[in-house]
């Protein structure tokens, strides 16, 4: 048996009067039986961690140890704590607070059942005050993994729960289904009188010089005490003071803006509780941005459909946000853990600042994983990152029942009101992929219908969409070339005509350190299916021979002679294809007016992975590629396919692509080829002065392929007198004469 | 002066104790000054119907006399009556009642406002018991029409009001813009306790072998009174009885249908109201209907979007009723009458009758138009047929501003909750094209959200739709080839690729002896634009030479030597165009699960239009077309075009379609060709026996054009021992020979 003892010494980052516990955990195969042992527990986690640090479990992520963690699934637990009565004093309240609690659980208090819940959203706030004894005893009782059991071990297990669907098993996410207590929880000893929820609604008018704002205070016993408000500028100065009053108008708000338009400026505002002799009781200090976003049409859609039968036009996914379009650059977030309990500030704030580092604007919360802690969205605010916010579904179909739409309906609404104080969000959606055959929800489904009609309760200024992709938007491919018809992504986006690309993915191998750390060496070189390369998705994990694509890879540059020749290549390929896909969606602005890849990051170190970011946080060279191809301001080559033969007519468009805000000077860009040492320029291109927010096309650079040693050559677009805007290009190449060790015969001979 | 006076002999159909009055009507320029003037008023009616009787108008349907009553728009109107207090038993109520009053109104009782609203659909309720004096009079102040004035004078004006758009002037209805109490309105003597609104809502299990029932009564004073419910099948024998319990079973119902898939079937619902003495003081007796209808996903329309990029499938509107996925053939249903107060119960009956006749089983009641009265509902419950009802929002803007949005709250409250207790009520939609560019709205349009969110909490049993069209839906063309490509309806047609046709129009010129009601005589013929013609919408209506489309009826059989021969060949090329998209559209089942044609029936006569029904009730040649087009089977023949040459290769691929639930035996169809006294047999086709609900596709008959001398002949298909089966099409013939008057230069020579 562990001691357990009360945790007098608060540490540093804990605000007064919030007690931190000690927690243990035991589980057992039923719910009627007690847990035979208790371990220590870190509370927030998971109890899978607690159980591999208690029982020396090799780490899931190393070879296919994830599967030794499945028996966990299944299991009752108890997590406990003992504490004395805390000091309270006069009418002061002693409070249960916990932010999460995944997914179904009973809360006990001294042997006696205080509540249940299901729904890891939803924060519980028990006041225990009147229950307590001077020693007490406080348990919280887990439920095994919610799952639909007519269903296969899958993602469709999860289905008829509000838990995000991707611990069920994905394609980049073994199967590790999360259960504990996973976010801050704590005893806080609240005044009598209380401010449980504090919002400050703003409209503002149509030209943004003024922000009626109205002030939403809600708690215990504050019906008759009185409050002061105060808003602060960044500098400190206080701007709006209210003493009672609920409506205030702001003259002239400095705007919250995404980074790359303009400052994410946050005001400080603050509230204070006095009791009735004026003495202050509580204060509440938090950030407020004020912006105006919107979903607007796309421009040229109104003008399809043409001809009849007519359909509607598509719907509307251009982001206006303070009376501009912009195009949105970003990205797919995923749960940064496999295991969000312990997902940190700091974690959040590398993955951010990578983020903004890559000229991404916005981020796609999907809906098969968690909606984050709060450090999430307050860091967003600061760094101005767009949070494109998505409910916990994702590829399954959702039922009508009344018991999931009763827990969604809760769940929904603890997001929205949370979520809703960020100026980081941009918008809601109901989840991924719904209206896809593999999901099988429509427009019909009481889920979306039910979301919908919360967000317009509760958010009513920000915009929903139902899922993503809409009518207009798409998502896919996620392979460099298609695997039936073997089109490649340059033709193939080419051809595309979408209002927004918000998922497409290009693979790319882990590096070779970070492949050394989960797939042992006996099993490193040569890669093959089986074991833990296809454990970390390396094969079977979607469909061909991803996520790997060894044989893709190897049609380009031919068989790899090492690890090192085949992940070099396959993440060249990887940051060659994603730029091809960012650039052509920036071509296509204004009817285009998004673009985001899958994905982002990933929750544990996969061997080969649509990501940009190995876990935990390490870029893979696609991410530079990517993070070039969303500057504001680029040269910009537009290719018809990746591989070119000796003597042959190459040939590229080029553009200049432009997202900023302002109007640009006139220039010139010249474009070269380059092959080892040799250089060749092909033309220069004087382009015109450019006006804030819009491409300029030139000329089609075209020239006859010199004969090259080489399988590669780069393409170089140099712009006079600024570097900053230059770009670069590799492609494949094949000289007349075969060279060493091709996989397929070779072309155009 | 008229005098007014008490109408204390209730007419028949006035069920006791509701007392109607007499009322007269006022009208001044300003809201301060009085009427210099009072007149009779009919209600319920319109303010113009009242002055043009009084004043002695022409009737606004002749020539261009519309034009004399624009100035009625903007005046203040007030409706006056007096009647002396009403004797009450012990603690009775008086209760002034108005099922609707059109559209912003104040009510004063002896001088004192009482109240004011914004909104024709939502019904006054005020009890004047406390306020009666011996004498009473009651006052109705009516605003002028509401019209954005930034705005032409044209629908737009109406984009910020729940006023139906059509009014304002559209393709096919003048603009006269109705004003005035236009529903039931009379003092009601009710008992102190009173049950005011009463629902039985159910839940079928999914086998339909048991309704679950839940009472909703709501009222007055009835807290603590007792109530019998008692349920009776058509027979008159009582099924289900409840004695203050709320929450019933009713074991194997008969299940309503529409007409054409089962029996309508209607239970009576009885609630009784007992004081605490046990006296029954209030009874209500309604009719129930128990169906379960979804809207599914269409036959096909989950493998569509193929390939990458990929977008999302389209949304359903395959129709699936107590579990039967059935073909809707319907139509577009307009206002029955330019001012809807005077519409009856008979008026809607003789309409609903031709409806059943076509065979058609689903009406759109398009959102440019009134929510219909009660009448319309008990009588599509009872014929079996089911509502497509749309909110009154109709290719406009709608705003987000927070007046509107209120009173749309209000008005779709109270439409929801009387129109949700109908079996007939098929689905919810939120009005008429609000998803494309002529509209300008989206998914993000507040007030459409609002919509999907009060039908979901209100009846979220219903399906809703936000507009007409959805994405893969269709609406158009309306005419028989295309203005600008000249594209027959043949080819279009069977290009197209749509879930449901839910508009597409066929325009006929009315018949001779309506024309001659309409324009004056000297005016008749021929036709031109300008004056009566073009008031009646036979030119410049819509784009081209809409509705009379002369150029192309003459075009294809020359140049009408008389005003009969061109409404007859008019009149034909409705019949044959209309029959060509309901029977394309049926062949294209299971994918497309529905055809309606735009628009059944007209407020007021036409000269030339796309209705079947010319107004007040009279089917043009074209209606019967439809109705055997619509038939549940028929044989059926698929052509490439209109006009075919002597000497060319004639062709029509030949179908049995069936609609029926049951299987059909096998049988013989004969094609033949006739023209004039001639006729050719091309083949004789047996058809294999059908399953229910399935069509046949059978060969492609094809012939050598025989010389005739005719301008047109008829294919008809006779299937061997059912008459009732058979098929007959009229078509254009060119002989190689240049017959008289040709318009245009002869094909194919």
């Amino acid at each position: 048996m562990v001691c357990i003892f009360f945790c007098s010494s608060l540490s540093a980052n804990i605000p007064e009067k919030q007690i931190p516990f000690t927690w243990e955990l035991g589980y057992s195969n039923s719910m009627s039986e007690n847990p035979v042992k208790w371990i220590p527990a870190i509370v927030p986690g998971a109890v899978q961690l607690d159980i591999a640090k208690a029982e020396k479990y090799a780490p899931f992520y190393y070879a296919e140890h994830w599967k030794d963690y499945l028996w966990m699934e299944d299991q009752f637990y108890t997590y406990k704590t003992s504490f004395p009565k805390p000091a309270l004093k006069g009418d002061e309240r002693c409070l249960f607070i916990s932010k999460g609690i995944d997914y179904q659980f009973t809360i006990f208090l001294n042997g006696e059942e205080l509540m249940s819940q299901e729904g890891m959203f939803t924060p519980v706030r028990l006041d225990l005050t009147d229950k307590l004894k001077d020693k007490n005893e406080l348990k919280i009782r887990i439920n095994p993994v919610p799952k639909l059991f007519s269903k296969p071990a899958d993602r469709s297990q999860a289905s008829n729960v509000v838990k995000p669907a991707v611990s069920y098993g994905w394609d980049w996410h073994p199967r590790l289904v999360p259960l504990g207590i996973w976010d801050d929880t704590f005893l806080e000893i609240q005044p009598a009188s209380y401010i449980e929820d504090f919002h400050v609604d703003y409209t503002l008018n149509s030209g943004l010089s003024k922000a009626d704002i109205n002030l939403n205070i809600s708690g215990r016993n504050i019906r008759n005490l009185s409050f002061i408000w105060i808003l602060k500028d960044e500098s400190g100065k206080e701007v709006l003071k209210s003493e009672e009053k609920i409506e205030l108008t702001l003259e002239s708000p400095q705007l919250w803006w995404p980074h790359d338009h303009g400052k994410p400026y946050l005001y400080t505002s603050i509230i204070q509780l006095f009791d009735n002799s004026g003495k202050l009781i509580q204060t509440k200090e938090t950030k407020i941005g004020f912006r105006k976003i919107k979903l607007v049409m796309n421009d040229g859609a109104w003008r399809e459909p043409d001809g009849f039968p007519k359909s509607r036009s598509v719907p509307p996914i251009q982001l206006e946000i303070n009376g501009r379009k912009i195009f949105c650059k970003g990205t797919n977030w995923v749960n940064p853990e496999i295991f969000p309990g312990i997902i940190t500030r700091d974690r959040y704030n590398e993955l951010l600042n990578f983020a903004k580092e890559a000229n991404f604007n916005i981020l796609r919360i999907w809906g098969g994983g968690i909606v984050n802690k709060e450090s999430f969205f307050e860091l967003c605010d600061e760094k101005g990152l767009l949070v494109w916010q998505e409910f916990p579904l994702a590829c399954n179909n959702y039922p009508d029942n009344a018991h999931y739409l009763a827990i969604l309906k809760q769940e929904a609404t603890s997001i929205i009101k949370r979520v809703k104080k960020h100026p980081s969000l941009a918008f809601w959606c109901g989840g991924n992929e719904l209206f896809n055959s593999w999901s099988g929800m429509t427009e019909q489904s009481l889920a979306l219908r039910l979301l919908n009609s919360l967000c317009l309760e509760l958010d009513p200024t920000s915009p929903f969409i139902a899922t993503s992709p809409l009518m207009g938007m798409a998502h896919g491919n996620y392979v460099f070339r298609d695997l039936n018809t073997k089109e490649e992504v340059f033709s193939n986006m080419a051809r595309a005509h979408y209002t927004a690309y918000t998922e497409f993915g290009m693979p790319a191998p882990a590096a070779v350190s970070i492949l050394k750390t989960i797939i042992p060496q006996e099993e490193l070189w040569p890669p093959k299916p089986g074991a833990s390369w296809e454990s970390h998705h390396a094969y079977k994990a979607w469909v061909g021979n991803t996520w790997l694509c060894q044989d893709i890879i190897e049609d380009y540059f031919g068989v790899s002679s090492s690890l090192e020749e085949l992940v070099a290549n396959g993440q060249l390929m990887q940051g060659e294809g994603y730029k091809c896909i960012y650039e052509e969606a920036r071509r296509q602005k204004p009817y285009c007016s998004m673009a985001a890849n899958w994905c982002y990051n990933e929750p544990w170190p996969t061997a080969a992975n649509n990501s940009l970011i190995s876990y935990p946080n390490i870029p893979k060279p696609g991410f530079f590629a990517v993070k070039n191809a969303c500057r504001p301001l680029l040269a910009s080559a537009k290719f018809s396919k990746f591989k070119w033969t000796e003597g042959e007519t190459f040939f590229a468009d080029i553009w200049m692509l432009n997202d900023l805000p302002n109007e640009i000077p006139a220039g010139k860009v010249k474009i070269k080829l380059l092959a080892g040492t040799s250089e060749v320029t092909i033309l220069t291109w004087e382009y015109d002065g450019m006006k804030a927010n819009v491409n300029q096309q030139g000329p089609t650079a075209r020239i006859k392929l010199p004969a090259w040693r080489t399988d590669r050559f780069k393409v170089v677009l140099e712009v006079e007198g600024h570097p900053e805007y230059n770009s670069e290009y590799t492609l494949a190449y094949q000289p007349r004469t075969v060279e060493r060790k091709r996989s397929t015969p070779v072309m155009n001979q």
